[in-house]
């Protein structure tokens, strides 16, 4: 049998994969470091090589140059593509996104070995890039090579799609989507998308990612001396722009943290059983969370449902900050002139940007009027659509079934709190099927997590 | 007549102050400065040099040196005697304080003119440190060369004190002061000091200031996550940090900006029928208010009393900023683990720092138990204390019979909202009955107004 040979020949090449992935580490792409951009290169290159000897098609798609803080003009890491079409009558165009670049990473940021050397230790694999995304990335090249050696043919058009700044804001990426979705274009035959760059919940389930949650960034500038004020000379006579936005920020939440804007929480779609049942067989320790999120004594609910809940399909919102305050350490007596404070709300379905903008200013216009202060208040706005696929179509029925063959359990059906905007561009340009995964290596049965 | 001829001889030198005025503008000693600090030494000689001309003893203490950022090491700028005793067994020793240091100043921050060239303009005199404090500091030195020449001993035992690091903290100051006082020290007979550094309300009133407001500041730590999070995967789960914060902040005041926290206000001293009709005759203008407090729209009071009271006797409570949260021009979406947030009181007679942080410190406690975030509060706080004096004693009432001679008008007794902490200071080793007051030069019976 085809699949029972594949298995065979990715479980009896575990240790060359570990030993080419640990090549892969050792090229430290650091997207965001002029210094690394020679290595990022060499990842290209890297990963170039690879697609030709695997019988596909690279093509470099350049994106200009970028200018560092320090004046270095270099060029920007190219995206990637690697064209594996074996038949584009009978079988479909599944695209494969990843990225080749990684986060900084130094021994003296707490890393128990040197983070572009991978390490096994205890049946793990420690290294930069190992899960975030050069393990995923190079599991599609080994999966092509698995098949080619084996002479069976690709069961569908594959497509890679691999950018080098994903850690760096995706400079370029989205149009270069946009450009090659029109007809003609690389990615214009394209039916099902297969993102993966994310995370397992826990080290024991595999997840299937099939919602994002959107968002909707403020910035709230309130501006009324024309300069900062001495306290002691003005403290009481002016009506301080600080003392508006505390209180417009203490407007929007509870003291728990919980939305009081009027109307934003009207549109958040309801819960349904289905939901519910997906959400208790998920694979989730509350316990664990409060130490992943920075060892925290409380977290806002206890029960494994309403925090997940909570996280993927709730709104929620974060104050970040205020601009134009003092923010140094020690003391300094002065009334700011103007205020910047930064809030943000993460949207789920169907919350879209442009109401809930629209809601959230009408409201501090309101609270404004109520202080009448003569300061003049300001609104901006920046906003990013939430994200939900239905897992039940048939890109997610594949890859639940994958993930039944080699795991031999069922995926959780995850969404995810933050915002993967390469997602959203997908889903404009391309409007297919998406869902999004971490793949893990297969070993003797077993499998390794990775780690960073 | 002794008064006359002392008049006279002010009113025929006048142009010679202007130009020696013009000279110490000149010599551009801005004590914030490494670059300057040669400057500062050569405005201490040049003080010194007049204080031996005059007859009097000049005393140079030196303080030590100062270590800048950039890594320079220079000597402080010394603080000045100028011992001109006369007679202790009948007059009393007068202790005069001013600066001889300056702020920076460039003309591209605004000025019209080069800020270190003194420039007359419709019978005004422009030039940093011309009234601030430069123009005070020689007053009391020609007001001894007029005696002098005319032959007359001073009223009194004069003792200048010049110190060239007011504009930078007053380094070393409170040391030598405490030193001196002692028995047998320089200022162990010291009956009346005399604080020329300070501005007039209005261009045509003089001000004798009796009192001066404290300060709380206090720096509110809240600490939560052992780390900055992600505000998508951990928006909803946790406690924040930043929202504990905006719900204390907004407990202290309500929007108008007046102070909530009970008792703080208790302790202020009643407003006095003799307090209201003094505040009535000061002469001052709400309307200019709102010009000098960066062009407001809106002050906290309209009518002149109550605003004045505002500054000057009641209390106020100004947000200074956070540190710890983002606080950078653009946007940012993470959670900040741990914030501080300042602010400061005001204080007036007869709140004490003490009692007032105490007071602070146990409703915060009382606010942060509501919360139950599980995030744990830390409240720091550094005070100074009110300072007010009797108007009614004989060194306000030499004071005000000496304006009347030199303005033919009463001057407006007023207060301060700021701290000047030499003030508190001086009350606590010397004891002595103090006034503050800014000095104008008079010129042909008009006088010229001091500007920066």
């Amino acid at each position: 049998m085809e699949e029972e040979a594949l298995f065979n020949y990715v479980n009896q090449h575990s240790e060359e994969y570990i030993h080419r992935l640990r090549e892969a580490v050792a090229l430290d792409s650091v997207s965001s470091d002029p210094n690394k951009r020679s290595r990022c290169l060499d990842m290209a290159n890297y990963i170039c090589k690879w697609i030709e000897k695997l019988g596909g098609k690279p093509i470099v798609k350049h994106i200009g140059k970028q200018t560092f803080p320090d004046g270095q003009v270099l060029d920007y890491p190219p995206i990637l593509f690697g064209d594996f079409t074996v038949d584009t009558k009978e079988k479909p165009v599944l695209l494969a996104y990843c990225h080749y670049d990684v986060q900084p990473a130094d021994i003296q940021d707490g890393w128990k070995f040197d983070p572009f050397q991978l390490v096994e230790e205890q049946g793990k694999l420690y290294g930069r890039g190992a899960t975030d995304d050069k393990g995923p990335l190079l599991g599609w090249l080994w999966a092509i090579e698995a098949y080619k050696q084996l002479g069976i043919p690709l069961p569908v058009n594959l497509l890679l799609c691999f950018e080098g700044m994903e850690e760096s804001g995706s400079t370029g990426l989205d149009r270069v989507i946009e450009e090659e979705s029109k007809v003609g274009g690389l990615l214009s035959n394209v039916k099902y998308v297969c993102i993966t760059d994310n995370y397992w919940l826990t080290e024991h389930r595999p997840c299937l990612t099939y919602g994002l949650r959107g968002i909707v960034y403020f910035q709230v500038h309130i501006e009324g001396p024309k300069m900062d004020l001495h306290s002691g000379l003005f403290g009481g006579l002016v009506n301080e722009p600080m003392n508006d936005l505390i209180h417009l920020f203490s407007s929007l939440t509870d003291i728990h943290g919980n939305i009081l804007i009027p109307q934003v929480m009207d549109s958040v779609a309801p819960v349904t059983k289905e939901e519910e049942l997906l959400y208790e067989k998920i694979l989730f320790d509350p316990q664990l969370l409060k130490q992943e999120a920075g060892q925290v004594s409380h977290l806002r609910e206890s029960n494994k449902v309403k925090l997940l809940m909570n996280r993927w399909r709730f709104p929620s919102l974060s104050f970040h900050g205020i601009q134009g305050a003092f923010s140094g350490p020690g003391e300094k007596t002065v009334i700011p002139g103007k205020v910047t404070g930064k809030f943000s709300i993460r949207l789920v379905p169907h919350q879209q940007p442009e109401e809930i903008a629209r809601y959230v200013e009408n409201y501090l216009r309101q609270q404004m009027n109520k202080i009448q202060s003569g300061n003049v208040l300001q609104v901006e706005w920046r906003g990013a659509s939430p994200w939900l696929a239905d897992y039940h179509n048939s890109n997610f029925q594949a890859a639940r079934s994958a993930f039944q063959k080699v795991y031999q359990v069922d995926p959780d059906l995850t969404r995810e709190g933050g915002s993967i905007p390469i997602t959203n561009t997908f889903q404009e340009y391309l409007g297919g099927e998406i869902y999004e995964q971490t793949q893990l290596y297969t070993r003797n049965q077993s499998y390794y997590s990775l780690y960073e």
